[in-house]
């Protein structure tokens, strides 16, 4: 099956361990055991996540034989974003919209107050 | 399988017709025969989408019996652009390093015109 480049990063992303992975890579580049250590997963585990995730563009891995490191690739989360952004205005108006809310009921809590 | 909400985010959003459906709803709510118009999809296709996007949260659907309009419900949008926002930083050093090299490309090719 093929898949868009997008679909890719989403369904990445799409686990818990692989974000906590992204995340870890965050701070430098690190080596499959040391990515595994806070995990309570399996080395061959590890390697089914980050072959999603080389497979995704998200990382790139070292050539070196013993010592593969994985390195972040950005890139493909910046076109997520991209995607997102579309978006932004619809969630601004629902907050827009529960903030008038909120404000609806301190005026009438105020106003009842008043009335005492 | 409890799944969390950015996977559940995350996962509808890995799919090209499920992004087409947000993207149609953008302009407001629809019928799911309006929906699936421009795809070539069967109606129970559209459907099973549907149920993906509504268990994410990412659309509402109204409780008319025969009239069950779909709207997009963008919050969740929010919690995952939240998360990339982060790596925010990650994408701009990428993007300036390759801005660098292509500065560095440039140069050499006037100094190279300039020797002629």
């Amino acid at each position: 099956m093929v898949t868009d480049q997008l679909s890719s990063t989403f369904a990445a992303l799409a686990d818990p361990t692989r974000r906590a992975i992204l995340e870890r890579l965050g701070s430098g580049e690190k080596s499959v055991t040391e990515l595994a250590e806070p995990f309570d997963i399996s080395l061959p585990g590890i390697s089914k996540h980050l072959k999603v995730l080389e497979q995704a563009g998200l990382i790139e891995r070292g050539r070196v034989a013993q010592w593969r490191p994985c390195r972040l690739q950005a890139a493909p989360l910046r076109t997520a974003v991209d995607w997102l952004e579309r978006y932004r205005k619809f969630w601004e108006e629902s907050f827009d919209r529960l903030e008038e809310y909120l404000k609806e009921i301190q005026r009438k809590k105020e106003d009842r107050h008043g009335q005492k």
